[in-house]
């Protein structure tokens, strides 16, 4: 079985609704760019590149509708600036709408508003294409890489998070790398930490990963640093929100501790991103703005408190780990690289190693 | 107000579930050694303190009702034997018990049944008071070590689990640090992990933060180290359910976790326990047991399912933390010591400093 959390048939787009997983597999009809800008919010849909591409495919719907009319390009514009709106930290939809909004301006100096459109609507169904594919490079790469390090054996993964089918377009980034440690038969086992508060390794990888039949086993993220002493844990991979030029990485929140636990254990850290998460345009991690969400998702579940009334929250969505600590490299669809290496890669003055 | 976890007057023995908190403040009546067995396993009460206070209550109970007729040190063994297996890893009542079977043997040597059962009571009542005593000098104790570090400033805390009134016979041990930071006018603030899977510090130390008007934050578990970087914690102070003779210590799981983060950032990480909760006759933590709870804490809350069915868990309940990241010291009721002065410190050899 291959999870599809992202329905797409010409001008039809439907989401997989990721709050009521595990309990309930229903889709949502996405029709427009305030349907995505909700689903975003709301996390029905999570995970850097998904957001971008259910932001992008909602303007392809409205789009293929004749959304605009006479003026496609300020609609466009200002749907785009709505959706990057939505999530701040991750930085997919963010670099999706300068790119599409780049190409839409210098398309409307040579076609009329109905081309436009058309033009439009073709350059993201191609981006969900390239995601995919994106994501297949990536899977490769970082398996590779980890496995150079222990020939013959099989391996044992800890990752965080849900960086799967359901938080992309399909595959994975990080998850995509255990995917294709298990389709060469060289998994011995992931570990997943819940990722509180949000749950999404609990309910999304857990469910992905019983889906497919990956060997797998739930923890709390409190016990991933007795995991990694106990469980002879091979990598750390992780996904990320956005990795900046200097290599530091805005994660899900619990990224950083990880990071620091697989430095105390000598166990190489790795992140998985498509250079579409990556943003040259920051020096350091000092540099992004971190969502602070809600106190309401850590002191209740589905609407059921769970912590003591009146007890004041702090809720940080990310973190962000040091360049320091990415000791395994970052996986792009480019290849694996030191932090150090990354702004030289992604400008293509370095080759994949 | 004052949390009163445990309930005891003379022959009559009532516990706060804690299953049952924060929504519902109820009390259970606690009737045999069996109740108590059933209370400590389906952790009603938790906390390794007030395990072997309500133990050895439940005991007192049955005594003062006159059980064991004509062999009461028969029906004190099988008792304390009994209830010693309902959590292993937690090391007090284990002590309690033998301790106490110590006692009763030698006063079984010149009393008759009846006189028996009352100096065996009355041993059990005088515990009670000795608890909450030694807590409040553990509070004082930890309070002066951590503040003769920060002269005049105010400080913040961050701790893990429960282990306050709710954990003890009342004040606490971590928790009673933190009362006495607080009761000094010197906290600024605590940070209290939620504690997965079981939620103790959502549930248990917010409850007991909120009432006393403790200045308090809830943070998941993951968010610790990026507290111990943004929020200027001046020490981690944790409980212990077993320190051993070298200081390594077996605590909730996710306390090695904080250790190791701690030490990243050079932030002091304490141990507060009675020197009831130390256990010499174990060398290292290598060689304590390890309880290993059911998957279905991780996989539901109150029944509620969380998690992806199918998927396989891991649920150690406690973690050792080595004494080499226990830098900060070791607070108990004789002082404060480092984890290789412990030994002597308990055997007289040391006195506090």
């Amino acid at each position: 079985m291959t999870l599809e959390a992202i329905r797409y048939r010409a001008g039809s787009l439907q989401i997989l609704n990721q709050l009521l997983l595990p309990h309930q597999t229903a889709y949502d009809e996405v029709r427009s760019v305030q349907d995505a800008y909700e689903a975003i919010k709301s996390m029905k849909v999570r995970g850097a590149p998904a957001i971008a591409i259910v932001g992008c495919l909602s303007l392809a719907v409205e789009l293929r509708a004749g959304a605009g009319g006479d003026d496609p390009l300020t609609f466009i514009r200002e749907s785009l600036c709505h959706l990057t709106s939505a999530r701040p930290t991750a930085v997919n939809m963010g670099r999706a709408a300068r790119e599409l909004m780049e190409f839409a301006e210098n398309e409307s100096m040579e076609k009329n508003s109905e081309q436009l459109r058309e033009s439009v609507v073709a350059w993201i169904e191609a981006m969900l294409v390239r995601d995919v594919n994106d994501n297949k490079k990536i899977g490769n790469f970082g398996a590779q890489h980890i496995l150079s390090g222990v020939p013959r054996d099989s391996v044992t993964i800890l990752t965080h998070c849900n960086t799967g089918s359901l938080a992309t377009a399909g595959y994975g980034t990080a998850l995509g790398v255990v995917r294709s440690l298990h389709s060469l038969g060289r998994l011995k086992r992931v570990y997943c930490t819940e990722t509180r508060p949000y749950n999404q390794g609990s309910r999304l990888t857990a469910y992905e990963a019983v889906a497919e039949g990956i060997p797998a086993t739930l923890i709390t993220d409190s016990m991933a640093a007795l995991t990694m002493r106990e469980m002879n844990i091979t990598a750390v991979v992780v996904g990320a929100d956005r990795v900046v030029a200097n290599g530091d990485t805005a994660n899900k929140v619990g990224t950083y501790q990880l990071a620091i636990a697989a430095k105390h254990h000598g166990i190489p850290f790795y992140v998985a991103a498509p250079s579409t998460s990556c943003d040259l345009s920051l020096e350091s991690g000092r540099d992004i703005v971190i969502e602070v969400r809600p106190p309401e998702e850590l002191t209740s579940i589905n609407g059921v408190p769970i912590a003591a009334q009146g007890i004041e929250v702090w809720n940080p969505a990310f973190d962000v780990t040091p360049h320091q600590l990415i000791t395994g490299g970052i996986i792009t669809e480019l290849g694996v690289f030191l932090p150090s290496e990354l702004q030289a890669a992604l400008t293509g003055r370095l080759t994949a190693l």
